[in-house]
């Protein structure tokens, strides 16, 4: 049969943890296929804030960041901790913060009763648990044509894991409620700012619309445990739907604001604007996800008979509705199962479609359509900071099938 | 105010691990309340093949059985695997099956085409994902006044799990059906039998009746990770509704039978009868579980003010319709919330009670009802063996409110 050429950019994880583009036809699939799976031993050992992962499933791009490999996802629909994605703007805080995380204290403002509140306190006010879909903003950068500057993530920036926390309403509601005239909740995190810099250059501090005051909640929990530091502990907010930068770990202050964060993350950064193009103000925010999916099985090469091509597919704020699964390239689409359990319309959801394929080589790829009928983008256009790739040309995966 | 007074027997961990029991009043709630909160040390430590536990959430009875202490447990439905517990009837097999996982081989009889199939095999016959409450027999025993043999399990001989493998029903369909006349499928562990005993009489096989051929998966993954030795990889059965012991682990031979096994712990072992009986095959096997619930928080004091009262419950077979909370031990109850998400008919539910206290001592406990509206018992008839004490009265937790 004929092979379908797809033509991408393929990286290499080298020697120092630096991706290296690799353009040789053939070789670079395969390459992509190998760093995929974790055929290669890590390159540069775990941080110490995240020693506990397993290091066998986790492509350790800087100290910051940290990205599952691919066919590490299973079909459980729940991302176990210890294999999740890590992503930090600024190192972690020191680790005595979680060690005594109902001491941690947060500031509330733009209430009418505003105050501090420790995380014992929160604890008494209310709980909801919410599955979400964890995305960095750049999860695919490394899929782009283009030279952006951060990790060049592929697909493994994401998870869906379990939060438990207070309902930000229950908090709001206790404190006399919103103060007029805001328009924002902005959430600053608990890092420590190093010296003798402008601290808006760095601080991690975002802001989303109000309207989100009714689904964000402050978690305390992740997957059936408190918050491990390099997941945000003691507290994190969880805006479900929306990039990872937005669920603002550490938090150490939830104002209530007419504008929108002063800080640069929030100013310029994370604004998605054509390639060459300085961030500002007027470009969209990386806010709300996209509709997307991915296969994470097979990703390389599998034996001839029957296969079951599965993955994962979300939809931002609104539950997936189908997924079609394509072994041509994109020519024809067959419609997948969705299995079971459905976590909700923020979670990920599994999907499986059986197929018979004979000896060949393949380009496998899913197309995510959502509850109000917004299908995932064959392309991604290129923008300048490479924000999540969600075509599903090159979220293809090449697989031989022997 | 009045302090009820709940005469129970409670335990106290001794340095070698085997439980005492205390019946000094008021000392014995104050130990219960150490013990389970986790403010001792483990006396013994944890052993190799579940190393990765995270030792303060574990009661180690023995080797075999590891305990999750009752305020772990969180709101987030789904128990992390480091924090579940562990039952072994037989020392876990070496640790290289699960290293090669997908060549583990199962033995399929009285279908119409007998075969044997590995796990890679299995793997493409299809996908199910499905959460379960995993529950020992004999979780609860500890509650119990008299002295059955066996762990004396609390509450923490159960957590809820997301599994992941293939339906039995598409291995059978495979293999050309069910065999004329079978009437139960009987599961064979992999443990090592020791030489020199009739292995009948340590032989981990358990027979189910055969409708649970519809429901039943064959797992290779738990939480989103390949099995871990610990918990019965490279394959488990799980029979969703059911007792642990029938969830055979490691399992290598799945034979559609006549009759049930001839092993001891199917004729005899977790044979429901009264205290001073022997096990015989015509007392109610421990297959279906039943309706139970208990309180996760707060178990031992609680500042005063709100407070969010939690816990979990489960239906065994049926969901959960609803769960009912008493702080004045029985004498009356107020309607919990059940929590999202829910994740099917044999998974847990978190439900949350807020509710205000004066200072005081509070007796408080739990009493969920299924779909089919089957109540939680009050109390739990002894039998010989201790099995699931699932009466809301010993169940309850003694809390100060301060």
């Amino acid at each position: 049969m004929d092979t379908p050429v797809v033509h991408r950019r393929h990286f290499l994880i080298g020697a120092a943890g630096v991706a290296v583009a690799s353009t040789v036809p053939g070789m670079g699939g395969l390459a992509f296929a190998q760093e995929a799976i974790g055929t290669q031993a890590p390159t540069t050992p775990l941080p110490d804030y995240a020693s506990w992962k397993k290091p066998e499933a986790m492509i350790v791009h800087t100290e910051l960041t940290l990205e599952t490999r691919r066919p590490f996802i299973g079909t459980s629909s729940v991302v176990p901790s210890n294999i999740l994605f890590v992503r930090n703007n600024l190192e972690p805080p020191d680790s005595a913060i979680v060690a005594d995380a109902d001491a941690w204290e947060v500031a509330f403002e733009g209430v009418a009763q505003p105050r501090t509140m420790t995380v014992r306190e929160l604890k008494q006010l209310g709980i909801a648990t919410v599955p979400t879909v964890l995305q960095c903003s750049g999860n695919g950068r490394g899929l782009f044509d283009h030279e952006a500057s951060g990790s060049p993530w592929l697909t493994g920036a994401a998870g869906c894991v379990v939060w438990s926390g207070v309902p930000l309403r229950a908090v709001v509601d206790a404190l006399g409620g919103v103060a007029e005239g805001a328009r924002f909740v902005t959430n600053t995190g608990g890092e420590v700012i190093p010296e003798g810099i402008d601290a808006n250059e760095v601080l991690v501090e975002r802001s989303v619309p109000i309207e989100n005051v009714d689904t964000i909640i402050l978690a305390w929990e992740m997957n059936g445990e408190p918050v491990p530091l390099a997941h945000g502990g003691p507290l994190r907010v969880i805006v479900p739907g929306y990039y990872g930068v937005n669920n603002v770990k550490y938090v150490k202050r939830i104002a209530f604001t007419e504008a929108e964060s002063e800080a640069d993350i929030q100013q310029t950064g994370y604004r998605v604007r054509p390639v060459g193009e300085s961030g500002a103000p007027d470009q969209p925010s990386m806010w709300q996800m996209k509709v997307k999916s991915w296969v994470t099985h097979p990703v390389v090469e599998t034996p001839s008979g029957p296969i079951q091509i599965h993955g994962v597919a979300f939809g931002g704020i609104n539950p997936v509705q189908r997924v079609e699964v394509s072994t041509d390239d994109g020519q024809s689409w067959q419609e997948a199962q969705l299995l079971d359990p459905d976590l909700g319309r923020y979670a990920w959801r599994s999907f499986v479609l059986p197929v018979e394929l004979p000896s060949g080589t393949y380009s496998i790829t899913s197309r995510a359509t959502d509850s109000e009928g917004n299908v995932q983008e064959q392309t991604t256009e290129p923008n300048h900071r490479g924000y999540d790739y969600s075509g599903w040309d090159r979220l293809a995966v090449e697989v031989t099938v022997l």
